[in-house]
């Protein structure tokens, strides 16, 4: 069992599934989280994580800005751009370059001040084929260049407890949690009630859909499944 | 020779001559020097590297917001924290953790943007003991993290020419290009005239001395070698 742990949590449906997960299974462990504001035009999800940071008794909670509205490219940070709707996926990428490599490195910097050398995040599955950088190959390697390029040799670990689940797994866990659903936010537009047409308003519904059970959470319009 | 190519530039006295050795190597290569704003106390080597940028013809030139102040603990981005004269720097490390992995991946972000896939960065030999992310394993490691992480299957490679020079073989390479070295900044107090007795500015004194020569910056000491 970690001494001490940092939780990358966006807010979401994975990361917040996550959280509660750990509480349970190292609830000894101190547990600090860190959310990244990143220009995300969904920046509405830090308010959900700084709430369920507290509500699940994390340690200690930080949002570490870092502008990636400079870098472009992604409707996820560039409002010039819109962000398609789940069936125009193909065609419009919502990959915000290197994000996660970011995140996580920023996590281990906070990480070194604290004393915590165990990185928590939650890639899944379903996310493998849109995004590489949520494979664990790819955090396999990311483990050696942050044991290489610490300040001093220390073994970090990055757990990615959930990189075999689907996102209908992932529910499924958190419903046996009693993770409340409906303070989690998915919606890449950052509207609440969720627009229920972008991609991952979609695989969430679908994820809920697939369990027949009901996602808490108000949308927009909710697409016949 | 790459297509493009992306050199992370500081304004210090190592980038700014591999900038030089750049254009003069790979003159025909479009190059797009990037510098990061990390909230250090030195940033008035962001108006140099403009300033240098645009002297040795490069491309393009890009400041990427980079707040690293929030994660501390050293005095480079610190202000509460004193830098140390190079005779104390046993006792306190201007080691700001991870910067060179957040900034080579942030130059990687920009990079799949512009389509440039060769990042050049100056780590030297005289750097290893104190900074391992100044090390060559470091950067093949971070390379194949670089190449799973990135959107599309693509090999990054990550170039540091200089990464067995030592302070001294960087300035006689900067001489015989004719490097302006008075237009580059060094000092980690962030002053002009420079302190002096800090341990960059202290290290490059040593390095223009072992060669006797002259530093064409102005000083406000210059410790007797």
């Amino acid at each position: 069992m970690p001494d001490q742990a940092i939780l990358l949590l966006s807010g979401g449906m994975d990361s917040t599934t996550l959280l509660y997960h750990l509480r349970q299974t190292i609830p000894e462990t101190p547990l600090h989280t860190v959310s990244i504001d990143y220009a995300q035009r969904h920046r509405i999800e830090l308010n959900f994580a700084a709430r369920l940071s507290q509500l699940a008794g994390a340690s200690s909670h930080r949002v570490l800005p870092l502008d990636l509205k400079q870098i472009g490219g992604s409707p996820l940070t560039d409002p010039d751009l819109d962000v398609p709707a789940a069936s125009e996926q193909a065609q419009v990428t919502t990959v915000v370059p290197f994000r996660n490599m970011l995140l996580v490195t920023l996590a281990a910097a906070c990480g070194e001040r604290l004393g915590a050398f165990d990185i928590y995040l939650s890639p899944v599955r379903d996310d493998h084929e849109a995004y590489r950088d949520c494979r664990r190959e790819f955090y396999d390697s990311l483990e050696e260049s942050l044991r290489l390029g610490a300040t001093r040799d220390t073994p970090f670990t990055i757990h990615t407890p959930l990189v075999d689940y689907s996102k209908a797994d992932v529910v499924a866990l958190g419903m046996k949690l009693g993770v409340p659903y409906e303070l989690t936010h998915t919606c890449y537009a950052g509207t609440r009630p969720a627009c229920g047409v972008c991609d991952a308003c979609s695989e969430r519904l679908n994820a809920f859909g697939e369990l027949h059970a009901t996602d808490p959470l108000d949308y927009e319009q909710r697409p016949a499944l």
